[in-house]
C-alpha cells in the first residue's frame, strides 16, 4: 500500500466528495469552491494551520500572537508552547489582549482561535479581535446538531472538524480542516507532510465507510444524538437546579436550520461553577464526592469551574448524575448544620 | 470508539508485545528492558525524537544542532527546518560539523541522525560525531534483512522502525521507537499527545493483523523479499558494469545473523553516480531518458548523484532497468561519435 493513492494524492477523493455532502445534508459549513486537508484528528489539523497562518508574517520582525477567549481549549496553549516555534508565541486571553493599550499591538499579527460550540462551555463563540494583521481558526468540532443549533452554514476562512465529535470515533483519529484560501491550504498541505506523509488510509477507509453510513440514515443519526444528548442536559439541568453551591453556563435557544425549529443548546461539556467563595478548588470539591472533571485553570479559567464531560457512556452518565444528586441532597444538611 | 484502550493507555499492548517478538525472531534490535512509542509512519516518531532529545538542553542558551552525514535523508532537514523551533537548528553534514575548529563547538548539544542502512545509499552508517553532549537517532527503517545483513542486533539509545519497509504498507503509517531512556520515552509520549493524540487504532489493528501474518509464515515473508531485493540488485550491477558513464554504490558482504551466512547487501535504493564532467545534473540526463530519480542535492550531495527506488512495483522495476540498458547501449556508440 502506497503513500498515495493512484491519481497521486494523500487524500481520497471519494471520503472528500462525502466530506462534502455530508455538510451539504447537515447545513453546517460552506464548502462550495473551498479546499479541504485531511488531519490525524483535529489535533493535528489545528496545529497544521497555526503553522500555515503564521507562515504568512514573512515581513514581520516579531512572532505571531496567538490569542483564545477564555475559557479556552488547552490545547492551543499547549500546542504552541510545546513546538515553541520562531514564528508564534501564545498570548493567553483575547480579551485582554484586545484591551491592552496599542503600543504596537495593532500592527502585530495574531492568530485567534476560536472554537464554536466553545469547548468548555457549549457558546456559539465568535472572534473578538479584529483587524488588518488578524486571522482566525475556526474550532467547529461541536457544530453538529446533536449539540447546538445550527442557526447558519459556517463560512469561515478556516474551519476545523473531527469524526470524534460526529460520530464518537475519537480512536481513529480524523479531522478535516475547510479552507478558503489556496496559499494556505498548499501550506497546511506541507504541514502534514513533513509531519506525518498525510493521513493513514485505514483510517480514511473508516472515515469513508461511517459517514457513508451516516449520510445513508438520513437525520436518523443526528436525531438520535440529539435525543440523547438533550436528555442529558436536562437531567442535569434538573439536578443542579436544586443547588445553591453548583451551577451551569446558561444557553438562549436559537432557531436551528437542520430541524427548522427554534431549539435549546445540548452540550458535549458542563461548565460548572462552585459559586462558594470558599470552594476554591472545585475541582477538589467535586474529587471528594468522586465526580472527576477538568479543573478550570486548564482552560484559563479560575478553578471556581470545572468541566464535566456529558459524552460518555450512558451507565457513566448515570452515575455522575446519581453523584451530583447525593452532593446536592447534602447541601440543606450541611447549610442547616453550619447554621 | 475512544481516545484510549481499556488500559488507559493510547498503544494496544498486544501489538507492543508483536513487535518485540518480531524483533527477536528476526534479530535486528535488542528491545528487552526498553520503552515503545508508536507514532504516524517513522516521519512523525523523527520528529518526536529531535523535539525530545532536544529538550534535554535546558541549561544551554544556544539551540541543539542537528547534523547528519552525507548523503542523508532529507526528511530530518526539512524537518528542523520547517517547525523552527526555538530548540534546534540544522547544521548539514555531520563530517563537517566533526572537523570544524573548536570555537565552542565540543560544549554545544548536538543531535545526529545516523541512518542504518543509509537513505540513499544503504551503508551501515555509524555515529560520527561524539561527545558527552551528542545524542544520537537512529533511523533504523531499512535495518531488515530483505535490505541488508544483520551483523547484529541494534541496540542503540534510540532507534526508529517503520511498517512501510518492513511489509511495504507506507499509507498506513505506522512507525514505532524502541528506546533505553525513561525520560525521553515519556517526552515522546507527551509529543505524540501534542500533536495528534497518539496513532490511530484502525492502523494499529491493520499493523496487529500484518505483523502476526509475518510471524506465523516465520522466515517465509523475509526470503521472498530478499529474493526479490537481491535479484534486483544484481539486475541493475549486471546493467551498469557495461557502463563507463554511471556508477553504483559498492558494498562488503558481511555475515548476515538472520540467514547464518556471509551476504551480500540487497538495498532499497541505488545511488547512481554520472561519472562524467559535464554530467553534472545526473538527474536531467536520467530523466531525459524518462528515469525519474531524486537529485543528489536532496541529501545534501552534489547533482553528481541521483537516487533510484528499487522499492516499487516488478513491473515498473523492469521498465527501469530496460531503460538503464538502453542509455547504457548507447554509451559506446556515443564514445565512438566524440572519439
Amino acid at each position: 500500500m502506497s503513500y498515495s493513492y493512484n491519481d497521486n494524492t494523500w487524500i481520497s477523493q471519494q471520503l472528500e466528495t462525502l466530506i462534502r455532502k455530508l455538510h451539504a445534508f447537515v447545513g453546517n459549513a460552506v464548502t462550495r469552491n473551498r479546499y479541504i486537508v485531511f488531519g490525524a484528528g483535529s489535533t493535528q489539523i489545528l496545529n497544521a494551520a497555526a503553522y500555515a497562518l503564521s507562515l504568512d508574517n514573512t515581513s514581520s520582525q516579531s512572532p505571531t500572537r496567538v490569542v483564545a477567549s477564555v475559557p479556552y481549549y488547552t490545547l492551543y496553549k499547549q500546542q504552541v508552547e510545546y513546538f515553541n516555534s520562531e514564528r508564534f508565541k501564545f498570548e493567553g486571553d483575547a480579551y485582554t489582549w484586545r484591551n491592552r493599550p496599542d503600543d504596537g499591538r495593532a500592527s502585530t499579527n495574531v492568530i485567534e482561535f476560536v472554537t464554536s460550540p466553545n469547548n468548555p462551555d457549549g457558546q456559539l463563540n465568535k472572534a473578538i479581535v479584529d483587524g488588518p494583521n488578524v486571522k482566525t481558526i475556526y474550532d467547529r468540532a461541536y457544530y453538529w446538531p446533536h449539540f447546538t443549533p445550527i442557526p447558519a452554514p459556517a463560512d469561515e476562512d478556516l474551519m476545523v472538524f473531527t469524526l470524534s465529535k460526529l460520530t464518537g470515533h475519537a480512536g481513529s483519529r480524523f479531522g478535516w480542516a475547510v479552507i478558503k484560501d489556496e496559499a494556505v491550504f498548499n501550506r497546511m498541505t506541507i504541514h502534514m507532510k513533513l509531519n506525518s506523509i498525510g493521513v493513514s488510509k485505514d483510517t480514511q477507509l473508516r472515515a469513508f465507510k461511517l459517514l457513508k453510513a451516516v449520510l445513508e440514515e438520513g437525520t436518523e443519526i443526528f436525531d438520535f444524538a440529539y435525543q440523547t444528548m438533550e436528555t442529558r442536559w436536562e437531567r442535569l439541568v434538573a439536578t443542579l437546579s436544586l443547588s445553591n453551591r453548583f451551577s451551569l453556563q446558561k444557553f438562549n435557544p436559537q432557531y436551528c436550520l437542520f430541524s427548522q425549529k427554534i431549539r435549546d443548546f445540548s452540550p458535549a461539556y458542563a461548565w460548572v461553577k462552585c459559586e462558594r467563595e470558599e470552594d476554591k478548588d472545585c475541582y477538589a470539591v467535586l474529587k471528594a464526592a468522586n465526580i472527576i472533571g477538568r479543573q478550570g485553570n486548564e482552560f484559563g479559567s479560575e478553578d471556581h469551574y470545572v468541566r464535566l464531560s456529558l459524552v460518555r457512556s450512558q451507565d457513566d452518565f448515570n452515575i455522575l448524575i446519581h453523584r451530583l444528586q447525593k452532593l446536592v441532597s447534602k447541601e440543606d444538611g450541611a447549610s442547616l448544620r453550619e447554621g
